[in-house]
């Protein structure tokens, strides 16, 4: 890390930020420039790296510290260039197919979500989602099936072969949830929340972690690490949509923020173009924009009937529309060296 | 609420929107204009009104539906409109009289912790906080203390007789949190986590619950309106500051937005200076500068030694700076009618 | 527009409204709800309709009121279904197929200039980009070689067929600009600049309209509006990223507002990835992703040497990399059914 | 400025970076730490600084560079620690007594701003604020009476003694503007309008130079600076709320951004409720919730007949109600060592 002096430092100040940087074991470099002196800190315990910066900030006549490295290690592409295959059932997110994961947005009953599943699956999607615990902003909106949601996913998964992707939102349904699931969702209002993380990650588990509505790429990736430092690196991020001034769409799909992640990190990254837009006239540009920039797939809301979906009708696609779109896709698919 | 036609509208297209609005029990208005019919909806059950405005979206030249109602309800001024009293120990919030919550923003240790308190307590203060389980955006950063920390803050109340404000954010830890605290605290990062808001609002403990980053003070109010369903109002709404452009502030403390809280909710609404800003020198005017727009109180970090706090020391007041701090508040709450 | 009485309103109220519509000649539905009355106005002449929402939100126990038409008419799809193609030169923005702008940011030199303009022209580029007029954040940093600037430009031209696309930002320049260009380009700090948005439309050139970094789409589209009322429809939107929280990007290109405003307007829309961006790195994903989702051309940043550039090296790409990404493009686009 | 090199720099890398800076004259260190090599560069000419900064971001292996030393020079309390008073009229702001400016959105007739100007005066207003060209949304909104306008609040201020600030919106217009007014107003949406600022800097006329919509404080002191390079340091800073995803509230008052920007520069720096809420109640909390944080002022429309006004009626107070709130602000402005 950088600290830079104030314009009025004394030698005084300069040698107790020297003097705490060797208590705490640092090397340093002192440059005393025309109108400011800045001291280079070299040497840095991951653990108390964030800490050290605060307290230094609160020195006299410091004006501010500058980190130097990333706050993440273990997701990072400086740690590991090659991208990371994550594998749902029998599908591997990261390598050259795109994958494409499809389901309403509730599981809303059986004959509902099979019916989704298996015509996602011929349209050629490689996983189901259905959300059988809904977090809704508001305490009176349908809270989704619960166990009995996680049930009929597995019957859907039974009668198509389809792996099953299900967000998990409370802390003690981690295992239950786990039990169904081929893969864990943590859902954009849970990606700052830790607990919850650490505890998906200690599953080894497949992991889809959304980014959250006001989280920045590097907080994502933050995120990303607390399941990786529970040792499982089977984490694929999706991209879902920020939160702007922006009004004439739900959220604002942020591009070069995934194309930034993309390069950042090994891991995956999809997008989800439902939630990001909350209407189905954009989800065709918003997928299709997406598989060209690079991104390794798709997580889209489809429901047989959008006129009568529990929740998010407005942005779900019929089969019918979804399975256009995927035609689509394998063409822009091709033509940036993938496949569908 | 009120569902707008599109121009291409034919008289079938009103008629399949009438119908479902029949078929669901709600009364209707087709008002045709130049440009547009808008048909409006009369009766709305709470728990179906959401979905139902989706499903209409999705139904053929309907171009948009627009909500009328707000959408929460007992956290209301409409449905209260006298300001709610809630009380933190022998404190109440929410009457003339303003409520300054002060501590560090970890407990670090018994000796810190009963230091501090103590001096917030002798400069007025009516409430200790103090961080026992710390979420940090950093897997690798200081977690807090935990139970150990839970204890300390017990005793600091026995040796000061303030009344101790800690957050919970593990549903987990939500009993043995309660068993220990005064106030249950939610913080901004697990605003959106519902099924901590129900277990919190199980508790019939007073809550204090932070906006969320990237909330809108509707979705606090919604997220209020979770506690209150569980039959629990002693809930304090506390602006901490919201996530936009400007990086000069780690957040923007949104006045006015705290400002609109306070005219919508009966509930009291205080300010944490402290995280909204980030930085200690911003304390003073933006406390200031709650109480005078009619704030009911202050959550304000205070650390005897900000260049050795575990976390926040950027942001921290010294004991010295917060009393000189509270006199000025003390003048600036008489000047609007309030009291210190 | 609806207007929304207040839980208390009295019949006295209502009919404070309604006289006042009636005065203005407005026909009207009052419709009596559980919890709200609701008033539909019907007739707006679109000069004075913003004042008499405005107004009418100031009588006593109104609520709110609601707007239900667009705040915009001659640029909308809806007042003309087809996209509307638009020249630069030869070339045709809004059919088939896609153009690419592209040029250094700023003119430096003649020699920089030409050498360029040959490379991209090469490449597949239909028009030339550089800026004569600098607009900068600050008062030191070079701000354009001006009328010099535009005879580079014009020798450009002359020497390659390339038509030209240039930045006014005064005024008083616009005439002199427009002597020189083939297309008018107002900068996303301008797009507010009503003045000169309505001097440029007076011109009858063609005009690249860059979306303001804090303008809604709708904004965006009313901009262009000023544009049109002048009897000038040749208005090319520019999606160049908008301002959020993120800065791991300079702005946040944004693609579902982008893909909204396509089908919003029958302009034709295209994207700036280099500014969206500010990083080379990302031009390449971001430049992609727009053509994939059904965007008209793009405009990017080619600097011989970004390493010695005046202006935006961070974002520019060589004339190498350029090429490379141009073939990208070209099967992109045909992959959507375009051409380039 | 700090440049970072990759992980992979090579001494080649570095040594070029190095020739570079000593090739424009720098100074320079290299420090070599564990995981980063860093370059601090020392002595920056203000005028090549930026450019410098964007070429080394682009030579081999160089991860990024971070400046060190403010974007602007005069406006910044670096350069002069003292408050500047800046007078209009016979009142200067930036002293211990707070000055109101106070008047209608837009000068609509003779007698409405007369009217106005006697009432606000009597109240304790130190200037008639008033529009005489509107900058508007909608090109078919009302624009203002221009001239006409402009002789208005000259006449009112012969009948009043008020000094008068209107706002100007067109570079050709600063000549005509500046014989009639004794402050010139700059608009949020033309705070980045570069040419505007340098010519009204160069009227020697004190300024009001509100805050962009989405400008950071860094870039509002940045535009500061433009007309302080024209040799005048006549400006006031005045915060009128920036863009964000709260709609509550038509923009976002940044208290903590206008406390930030206080204590950087030496200029004064006021509020303007009015725009920043777009809502008249909530005029009074952001009005008094300003003066107790230490600005030094307040821009606040008032209207006599809100509810028949040609622009801004949802937000202006009127005559009655601005008189209460000077009587509140006087108590606040004392409660924190100033007056009214």
């Amino acid at each position: 890390m950088i600290i830079v002096m104030a314009p009025g430092a004394t030698d005084e100040d300069i040698a107790q930020v020297v003097q705490r940087l060797e208590d705490q074991g640092y090397g340093h470099h002192v440059s005393r420039g025309v109108e400011r002196t800045i001291i280079g800190a070299i040497g840095a315990a991951e653990s108390e790296k964030q800490a050290l910066a605060e307290q230094l900030s609160r020195f006299p006549q410091v004006e501010r510290v500058v980190p130097i490295l990333r706050p993440y290690k273990l997701v990072s592409r400086e740690h590991n260039p090659e991208t990371t295959p994550v594998a749902i059932g029998d599908f591997c997110f990261g390598r050259k197919k795109i994958g494409v994961i499809a389901g309403p947005c509730a599981v809303e009953s059986l004959d509902q979500l099979c019916q989704t599943a298996h015509l996602v699956k011929e349209a050629g999607a490689v996983a189901l989602r259905g959300g059988a615990f809904k977090p809704r902003t508001s305490p009176y909106a349908f809270q989704g099936l619960r166990e009995e949601g996680l049930l009929c996913l597995a019957k859907a998964r039974e009668q198509t072969g389809l792996p099953v992707v299900t967000e998990v939102t409370d802390l003690r349904d981690v295992e239950l949830v786990a039990k169904y699931a081929d893969c864990l969702q943590v859902g954009a209002r849970n990606m700052h929340n830790y607990d919850l993380l650490r505890e998906v990650g200690r599953t080894q588990k497949p992991v889809l972690l959304k980014r959250g509505l006001a989280a920045t790429v590097e907080e994502w990736l933050q995120a990303a690490e607390y399941v990786a430092s529970e040792g499982n690196l089977q984490v694929i991020l999706c991209e879902r949509g920020i939160r702007t001034f922006e009004t004439a769409t739900r959220f604002t799909f942020d591009l070069s923020g995934a194309a930034f992640a993309k390069q950042e990190t090994h891991l995956p990254v999809i997008a989800d173009p439902s939630h990001a837009t909350g209407l189905h006239k954009l989800v065709d540009p918003v997928s299709l924009g997406s598989i060209a920039s690079g991104l390794d797939g798709l997580e889209i809301e489809v429901h047989p009937h959008p006129d009568r979906a529990l929740s998010d009708g407005p942005q779900s696609l019929t089969p019918r529309r979804f399975a256009a779109l995927m035609e689509q896709l394998r063409a822009v698919a091709e033509a940036v060296g993938r496949e569908l």
